[in-house]
């Protein structure tokens, strides 16, 4: 038998760093080289997150690679072809960072939250895969950012006995999907909630999990234009900002 | 200030104890009393994840206090007024369980899975602050058990950029929900993948994060007999049974 490379895919939960699972904690210390693909304009704070992790985690030695993440284009009419660009972008310089790794070595990347959600990690694996790159994944699960807002809120994502969607800003922005009453949003930029019928309960958090964490709930049409300007100042005053939030039709 | 009596539900992932985060075995190490409800039959094998858990991380002294949990009506029409019921017997078992609570001590829920997702134990626990009862509830959030469904197959949960549903084998056997291509269903008994189009392509896994996992993925045309024969091959055998799965439609 050949050593195969191995590549961890690991959730590293979403700001908590306590959000880290004993089997990740486990899997970071059979790890000889991280990898990270971060955007020139990456935030300092999350940068000290992910190395304070490593600090409290990892004993043994260890490589650290990072690979400039090319910029998606934003102005392009097509979402999905423009995600697809960048994702074959992406995977160039994952084969890089890849062609670093001893033939019986461990590589890892740490994804945000859950590496399932919303996350392309996975999907840039696959193409190296499809280019015919030959390693091993494994992937960890994490708490997503969806569970740190439930979690805040202390409230269910789902109602008993039905079902709950996960979309993005950009969908709702199109429209209330059918067939739910309880959607959870993320990757929202542009405020969708406050196209809503004003009698939707939101449940929103920004810096779920970290020390500023903010929560806010409340009939829309009542707490709407609250969380916008929370969110514009806290955006200001730290530069940048992550936010979910719950929608429930009662 | 009076002291208050602290409640934490702890989401102690879906299976595999290495699930657990730091966050939730920090907050094991505070608990005096931990709650169980337990149905009559509750399978000796969760049981026994359950004690292993403490063991493996509960230095202190602590009470274990069980309750019955008691059956809902499954014969019921109206699925949504039987919860209800079964919500407010199981809020009296409660009731009685945190009465042993001292005024300044620490009660716990163990959680399967994140307590947002198809649970009941936050609902129970607003029935009871609705009823006059006082004490502050903490959430720590888990690793559901289709993020280890999604980590079992390596798999994204939603397709890029799209919305995902998460519902019950109930409903998806009424019909492929509107305006989403992915869906995960959970509590499904009734082999409901079984009904939806054969080019459809399945993830399934039971026992997820358990030395048992299986996990059949492909098209449910080609894999639907193959996934019923290995659920009931398995529940013969153990006696009880979980799964979940993720369909896709591309
Ligand atoms: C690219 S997605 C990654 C999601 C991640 N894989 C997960 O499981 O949560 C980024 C989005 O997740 C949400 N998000 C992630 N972390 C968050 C946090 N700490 N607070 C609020 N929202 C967060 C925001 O909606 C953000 O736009
Ligand atoms: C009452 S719900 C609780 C879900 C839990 N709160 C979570 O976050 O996963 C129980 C359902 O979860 C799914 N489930 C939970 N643990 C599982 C496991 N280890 N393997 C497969 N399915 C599981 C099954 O669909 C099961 O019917």
């Amino acid at each position: 038998m050949w050593p195969v490379r191995k590549i961890l895919v690991i959730g590293i939960g979403a700001g908590n760093p306590d959000h880290l699972t004993v089997q990740a904690v486990k899997a970071l210390q059979t790890v000889d080289v991280f990898f990270v693909l971060d955007k020139g304009t990456v935030k300092q704070e999350l940068v000290d997150l992910r190395a304070s992790i490593l600090e409290a985690h990892v004993t043994r030695p260890y490589r650290w690679l990072e690979g400039r993440d090319p910029e998606r284009d934003r102005t392009a009419t097509d979402y999905v072809q423009a995600v697809d660009d960048w994702r074959r972008a992406r995977a160039d310089v994952c084969l890089e960072l890849l062609s670093s790794l001893g033939a019986d070595e461990v590589g890892a990347f740490l994804v945000w939250g859950d590496p399932s959600l919303y996350d392309s990690t996975l999907a840039i694996l696959d193409d190296l895969l499809g280019r015919g790159e030959s390693f091993e994944v494994e992937v960890i699960p994490g708490v997503t950012s969806v569970a740190a807002l439930t979690a805040g809120h202390k409230v269910s994502l789902n109602q008993v006995g039905k079902p709950v969607q996960i979309t993005t800003g950009r969908r709702l922005a199109a429209g209330w999907p059918s067939d739910v009453d309880d959607v959870a949003v993320m990757l929202d930029a542009s405020y969708s909630f406050e196209g809503v019928d004003p009698d939707t309960w939101i449940y929103w958090g920004a810096y779920l999990g970290m020390p500023d964490e903010i929560l806010i709930s409340g009939r829309v049409g009542d707490v709407a234009s609250q969380i916008r300007a929370a969110r514009d100042e806290a955006r200001a005053r730290k530069g940048w900002i992550m936010d979910t939030y719950l929608l429930r039709r009662t």
